[in-house]
């Protein structure tokens, strides 16, 4: 067990009034073991307590033992896995990790009438919300071998070229540098396309004069995610391109600027949306600012209008204004940020400045 | 609304005592609605009451109105989607999808503390079961598909090839018949590796003389799964390959031949599973003889020495007995059948030759 962590997660549970926690997310298991486990339908479930006691339940097929440091209770497929969990928890109140299968929740009541279940993630995730040096050190050389590929990717870029061809040559580059993966499907759009935040990298569509290229992509490195954006353009852009893509890069430059201990996210939110809006452009900058990320490509926080999280050292999030011009083109620059002491490090270095390829 | 597929639902629910049920699996509300919604983390519930009544509860992103015959709950992502779908249920027990993420329930039973939760799945299971003359239309169509992949891929198949470009290969021919995707990423392992039953297909074996070929794979035609694998060799088979290769032959075609209305699954894995052990290779044969397929590639029932469902008309699974002989080979043969009223159809035709590339 990570016992700074544990004891991350069982001062968030005693602020919570929880004194029992079921944790089944892999992230959060892997965040407090050290050990991936995917169950699929099998049950895994760490149980903490406000004492700081921990038991790792699993399937035997998962070969826990000997894997990890952790007080294992193992069984079988033809055990009554969630009776052995119940015969272990406190009565009163449970927390249980959001996700967990309703199959087992049921169960674990049937057993045990005397627990009353709450949701307990949000103690996980307020942990898991402030980076420890460790990972922030993971979090920055993830996002820096992010800058190296996308590098890459850009000097790549020629007419003519699929979306999908360029997403596949960024996970080339990626796999080059020795990232395990990806961290989502990288997201490469041309033009028109690249007012839909959300188009995927399609095999039909092929780079020519007048398109804005929106690269949204992501790596992971030693369990750490990275994801950016960088929005280039192929041949001189128009001026309603320059303007727009102008607009989006202070955005995203006041956003960041915004990010200090103390401030909710909901002023960074304000701060890169409001470049937007005084320029005319509010309606079409469509999504949150940004979100938090780390051991999963999206974590708490919302960076949004309606995020209640406030800037505290060692968080990390995304600030990814964008501008979604529809039938025209779009524009998104997107970069990570950990909170310092006094404001935040931009953990990506990539130039921001307009560039036409 | 599929009204009949609601009505072999509330049959199932009235068997077992439930007088309502949410239903929140994708597979299965596409079953009942014909409408396939993917809702991530956000609420798509339908709910069936015991008189027939159905209520389809939907986030507005899914864009549900005039795309469905349903009647409709729609809601945002500000409003308290579980609270509205808790006004409409009725006191009492209620059935819940077993996959249901735990915050939904709970906020459900804070809501509605006079319903009791029990598991209701295996009612929509039930009915899901036994296909209708539609759904066998598509079933075999889907296999007859996957059954002309498959030729085309063996007839490609040539020493030095990587296991993935197999796959690869397999993919390509799909998609050129018009499948929508594969129904589970294609399985092709050579030699050694066939004898790990859950190898990926990878890039670095590549296909040499006294390999064994194992081809599991399956397509996706007009939403149902089809899914079977052939073994073949590379070169001249040694003695042992092609006794080993008769063997599972032979314990495929009882296991067909053991399909019969009103025989338990159990008896059609133990009449697979006999023809292996007889010949002293039991302990090879280390999984379950099939599974139900339909919409997802594996559904209930479990064809395997506990599994207690009982074969009747419509149902539809597969056979796919196997003898993985650590560090050397691996043979499976698997077929799909669907249970007739004096037996069973065999719905893939390719043939079970020993076959010789």
């Amino acid at each position: 067990m990570k016992e700074n962590r544990v004891q991350k997660v069982v001062k968030e549970m005693r602020a919570r009034g929880l004194s029992q926690l079921i944790i089944t997310a892999p992230a959060s298991v892997f965040y407090l073991t050290g050990k991936w486990v995917y169950p699929f339908e099998r049950m895994l479930a760490l149980y903490v307590n406000d004492k700081g006691e921990t038991k790792l339940y699993g399937n035997r097929l998962f070969v826990l033992a000997g894997n990890v440091d952790a007080d294992l209770v193992e069984f079988d497929d033809t055990d009554d896995c969630v009776k052995i969990l119940a015969d272990g928890v406190a009565p009163g109140i449970i927390g249980i990790d959001k996700a967990w299968p309703a199959h087992f929740l049921i169960r674990l009541m049937e057993a045990r009438p005397d627990v009353r279940p709450v949701v307990g993630s949000p103690a996980v995730d307020a942990a898991r919300l402030i980076k420890d040096e460790e990972e922030q050190r993971l979090m920055r050389e993830s996002s820096r071998k992010n800058d190296e590929t996308i590098e890459a990717t850009i000097r790549q870029l020629s007419r003519g070229m699929t979306e999908l061809e360029v997403a596949k040559i960024y996970l080339k580059e990626a796999a080059a540098r020795g990232a395990s993966g990806p961290s989502f499907e990288p997201l490469v759009c041309y033009g028109p396309n690249c007012a839909d935040p959300h188009h995927g990298s399609d095999e039909r569509t092929r780079l020519k004069d007048g398109d804005s290229v929106i690269l949204d992509v992501g790596l992971t490195w030693q369990d750490y995610c990275s994801d950016m954006t960088r929005t280039v353009f192929c041949g001189e852009p128009t001026d309603e391109q320059k303007r727009v893509y102008e607009l989006v890069r202070a955005a995203n430059a006041a956003g960041r600027a915004a990010v200090h201990p103390g401030v909710p996210v909901s002023e960074v939110d304000r701060a890169a949306r409001k470049v937007i809006e005084d320029a005319g452009y509010g309606k079409y900058f469509i999504h949150r600012t940004g979100h938090g990320i780390g051991l999963e490509e999206h974590e708490f926080p919302d960076v949004s209008a309606t995020g209640t999280a406030v800037c505290t050292p060692g968080m990390c999030f995304s600030v990814e204004p964008g501008i979604y011009l529809p039938g025209k083109f779009g524009v998104r620059v997107e970069d990570l940020v950990i909170v310092t002491e006094d404001g935040c490090d931009t953990i990506n270095a990539v130039l921001r400045e307009l560039r036409v390829i």
